[in-house]
């Protein structure tokens, strides 16, 4: 109720502009995230079914669909800082399965698909300019994890330029409560977290 | 608990290795989060005792002290998209109070400040090269708000290459549960999260 | 001869597109650069003429101006390799007149000022995510210097996904071979050098 | 004789410092800029020759060969504003020879290459990341071309907090004067241009 309050007072929470132009960015939804075999993947079937649908419906409207995955080689494992705080990570090696983007998603070979070194899709890629040079000037964000990778990169969003939208059904994380706890400080200060319902009325609207 | 084994098995939470040539970022504080007659700031005077703790510990080893404020210009303010989720941030405008270093914390004028323009110290800012010109491995995190800049920042540091330590007891937010999950979040994904007297007693090592 | 054939058949030397939402970048019209009693600066009142004339067409049609400055504080003259190399850049200290924009220039106080630390006006700055909010697709380029931070931010702006056009006459040099060389290579591989007459006729095409 | 009193009046042509901790980076020696096969490509052998020679000396005190190529996917070929100036670039897609690291080179499995989208090998990549986690402070470049992407990662190095020393005769280019003329803009502004041989005893050195 006191938050609730405090953070209206300070000016967070506004809704965000539905662009003309948005992208759709799907993050990380590599086997090493989820296919449950391995320790840094959650079940999120139900997750990849909710995104096939946004991507079915950016495809409707010539939307671009944008896939990103965390890969690493072997030059990097000992010398980035993050691989020694998070050393599970280090299991995502160039050309092993972890690092493939999940069959199960409708990807085509003209999406775009950037690889990234740490938790932001917009870190170390050229994901901000290629948004920039399509004229994109909202983002639509989905996969994994909601703690981690969609927050930082809803943050990095919103920093680049571009509105922020979150499906909240198609993000998945390895517990609720960081899961929880990132869609609300989105909601409160970097984007909207809607449904993807919502997401494809919008895309529908265009 | 079955979160806890989740993220042990995933690999998180290791101890990050504290380099020999640290800096201190103190994030944010400047009235518009210190001065509790802002609706954007929260009571922080522990915070700034502790903080300059940490800045008295840094000074005995010549350790860089670099400061971070948020100030926009009239043309950023109807343009940028985070201006218009976190609509309250726009009362942080060059030249007003709100952006000025609260005058509590014991700064030097050859102290570097860095003007940023969104949640991250990193983000459209020099302070990647900065860091890398001084030689510097790693960085200690304080100031304001735990859950937005210092979580952005602490991300983004070791994204950039850099081992984070982010002192608990010198960071400051509006709420206790966004502030204890970003901490949570970091300690287990980005950085160490200590206490200022392990911070004080790491510098004295050096 | 030989050379422009072996351009051609590289494939460069291409006519970008005219975006319908331009900006104009001023780069680095501060005393330091065009004011001769500094040995860091070079005979600029032509040029200043020319961009200002540019500048009035921009505001004509609602064109954001925007400025860039070079700027250091104390605390970056030791740290930064390029201050190692390029010594006299030192001068550029904050505070100083040679950070100044020159008022000959006309500015309006709502204009959009970044301040740099290197030879681009996109690195360690938000400027990318600035024209990004603004939904701008095509960045004029005017100022000084022609071979240093005219051409850095030239590469960086088409980099960051925006079209390039760079105002000749607009732009200042400390000596000819240079300026012909960087305007050449611009030419050929990263945007449109033209004169500020062709310029201002697209501003008034929009 | 004016140019040079010019030059050396603004403090540039300073000599950079040669740290304990330098990386050795191989920018776009792709058979698409060494093969004359590709009209995008230069007569290379020499330069090659000396890279390699660059690498064995680097091999023997463990410093880092990282490589660069240039390469795009479909979807960039229509959107990156690059591809419209510098059309001929667009032959630089994922999977063709011309992305392929020429086989002459002395590299190894476990060296990083970085995948980049424009002229310097650090925009829209992690290299800064991956050289400040690796403790690196000094940078010496070698490739193709001389007035492309050697000039714009020795640019983005020395802006990115490192030293910049370029190995001349390990640099090609598809011309004499755009070669001349850049080697001698970052003699002047960004870093040392030195001999093979000087870049061989400096890593004898260490």
């Amino acid at each position: 109720m006191k938050q609730e309050k405090t953070y209206k007072d300070a000016g967070f929470g506004g809704q965000v502009p539905r662009g003309r132009n948005p992208a759709l960015i799907v993050i990380d939804l590599s086997y090493g995230f989820t296919d449950a075999i391995y320790p840094t993947a959650s079940e999120a079937s139900a997750q990849i079914a909710v995104t096939n649908s946004l991507i079915a419906a950016a495809r409707l409207r010539s939307i671009p669909v944008i896939f990103t995955v965390i890969s690493f080689n072997k030059s990097e494992l000992d010398v980035l800082p993050w691989l020694k705080k998070a050393t599970g990570m280090k299991a995502l090696e160039d050309g092993s399965r972890l690092v493939e983007i999940d069959d199960r998603l409708d990807r085509e070979p003209t999406d775009a698909v950037f690889v990234k070194k740490g938790a932001s899709a917009f870190f170390g890629t050229n994901l901000a300019s290629q948004l920039a040079g399509a004229g994109v000037n909202t983002v639509v964000v989905a996969g994994a994890t909601t703690s981690g990778c969609i927050r930082a990169s809803a943050v990095d969003a919103v920093q680049s330029g571009f509105n922020v939208l979150v499906a909240a059904d198609a993000c998945v994380d390895r517990a609720q409560p960081p899961h929880e706890a990132a869609l609300y400080d989105i909601q409160q200060k970097y984007g909207d977290v809607v449904s993807s319902a919502e997401i494809i009325q919008y895309f529908k609207s265009l």
